[in-house]
């Protein structure tokens, strides 16, 4: 179905094949998840030119024809052959290759499987919930309040506790970080022992799909007033979700209320982003995006407020988008 | 030293200017690991344009002056104002992005920082033999024979165990895989108790730095006989490095050994590759690989044979060029 629709996609803006290179996208499209490289080719008859080293898995799992890659040559001869002259590439392609084809076809970029990808089908929102699930299963058994690890050590704790109760890992690298390290959006979990506040953010991946989550555990009066209007800003923005609205709505609704308070300046990022198979996807509730919100998006909201050499807030939770929108889990926000 | 050496390129092919957006070569360049995006110039006065997220790292971490990214288009006015006309990039750069320069800048995509990467510095040897020591001891406590747990748990405590000894995590998933799935070299591990043979193929992260060390476990006398063979085209390979010769010729050596016995067509990847900041860097020990082995590389040999839905052999050393190739670690072949 979603090659059908990719065709109708092609056809329309008068291309005539599209080619594949991020592993995600190969494997949304043919089941078959790269581990090295491969070139997936969606045209009337579509084909994935496999790495030597993947050719028994790509034979046991693709739903389109392999082919083992030989030379960069041979497919460009085989596109050819099959009369493509105009030939869409993804946003994503990297240069060297964009290089390796331009003499030979009219290349146009296009995101036509990240259309695709925008909208969840039920059995991706099931995948998604899942990993939630075990994420935030996980997270409760960790309970990090009563350990007295290294936050290195807490981190992979975490990630261990999703392996046993089935993720296959984690779906990025487990920020659990403390005291002024709470202000760094990305702070690295260190070997040294909790401070406070502690923030969490983290995910499980389950059958290729991503869940994440940010949970900020305050301690002192002013840590509690930020948790509080990060809190007003994240809560205001999920139940503004709806089908219809711009994403970048979202992102004001988030934004305004923090700017209220005077900390405008210390939300230094977008409110969410989408997830599926990769932990960051599009749409995003962010000030640029102008994408109107559709059932079947699944989109985080993550306000934060970040005081540089004090400490930082951020609560996230991802939502499934149906009538309205919907927290994905039960995990409280007040921990 | 290497900013300079990059300026004598730039004023060698006539640019006046190298973008950067791969971040191990931003880290490499500037000491400051991005998070989520930066564009890093290399001109008479470097500059690296951070994210908002990554502005308080940047600013601690980096030896080049950090800017707060805006817009797009800022980034370019400036360039112009710097009266840069012929913009250097990575090979690695996405399309979408060469797409927003190529109207204002003659655009050619260069490899310098790979260049200045492939002959690695004392320090950076250190860090890869730190990894690897690390790598090989956790192997060690892992005592892999003695253990019945499924190769998913197995895999993770290797993780734990190189953590434990002061990795900041895995340089690359852990490959710990046994019975037929042995066969597939990206294979991953299952929750499925340990069979025979086992492969693990595994490293560290240090300091940013990485180690690869790859063995198998044998126990039938295919299984016996198959290893002798791969054994024999490791230590030849790695016998004959030396500078001066060519990266295809160590290739040719490993993989002429595996055709004699006439598994030729069994030997499905390369022979090596580079490694350091990343897992995977150039040159590589491959037939069209035809770099001249210099002292200071620091390079894997990991010939391997697949018996698809029989089973595979597999083993990896890393070597340091010095006058001759040195192994890194003291785990033998033999288990």
């Amino acid at each position: 179905m979603h090659i059908e629709n990719i065709l109708k996609d092609l056809k329309k803006d008068d291309n005539q094949a599209y080619l594949l290179t991020q592993f995600t996208n190969i494997k949304y499209i043919s089941n078959y998840m790269p581990t090295s490289f491969a070139f997936c080719i969606i045209k009337e008859n579509p084909i994935i030119y496999a790495s030597s080293m993947d050719m028994e898995i790509a034979k046991r799992d693709s739903t389109i024809e392999i082919k083992q890659y030989d030379k960069f040559e041979t497919m460009i001869n085989d596109l050819k052959e099959d009369g493509i002259k105009n030939l869409a590439i993804e946003p994503s392609l990297v240069y060297s290759t964009y290089e390796k084809l331009r003499d030979d076809f009219k290349i146009e970029s296009k995101k036509y499987i990240e259309k695709e990808r925008m909208i969840k089908e039920p059995d991706e929102i099931r995948n998604i919930e899942k990993a939630t699930e075990i994420a935030q299963t996980a997270f409760k058994q960790l309970d990090i309040t009563s350990r007295s690890e290294t936050e290195d050590v807490l981190a992979f704790d975490l990630v261990k506790l999703m392996i046993e109760n089935g993720a296959s890992g984690a779906s990025f690298d487990t920020i659990l970080v403390s005291g002024s390290d709470t202000s760094l959006p990305h702070a690295v979990p260190q070997p040294k022992e909790l401070e406070t506040p502690i923030l969490i953010d983290w995910g499980a991946k389950y059958n290729g799909y991503c869940s994440d989550n940010t949970r900020t555990i305050v301690y002192t009066e002013k840590e509690h007033e930020i948790f509080d209007i990060v809190k007003e800003s994240h809560d205001k923005a999920i139940n503004a979700i709806k089908p219809g609205l711009k994403c970048c709505e979202i992102d004001k609704i988030s934004r305004d209320i923090i700017e209220e308070y005077g900390y405008g300046d210390r939300f230094i990022h977008s409110t969410g982003h989408s997830l599926g198979l990769d932990i960051h996807e599009t749409p995003g509730f962010s000030l640029k995006d102008d994408t109107v919100i559709e059932e079947g998006m699944v989109i985080t909201v993550e306000p934060g407020i970040y005081l540089e050499g004090e400490f930082g807030v951020r609560l996230e939770d991802t939502i499934a988008v149906e009538k309205r929108g919907r927290i994905i889990g039960d995990l409280p926000l007040i921990l």
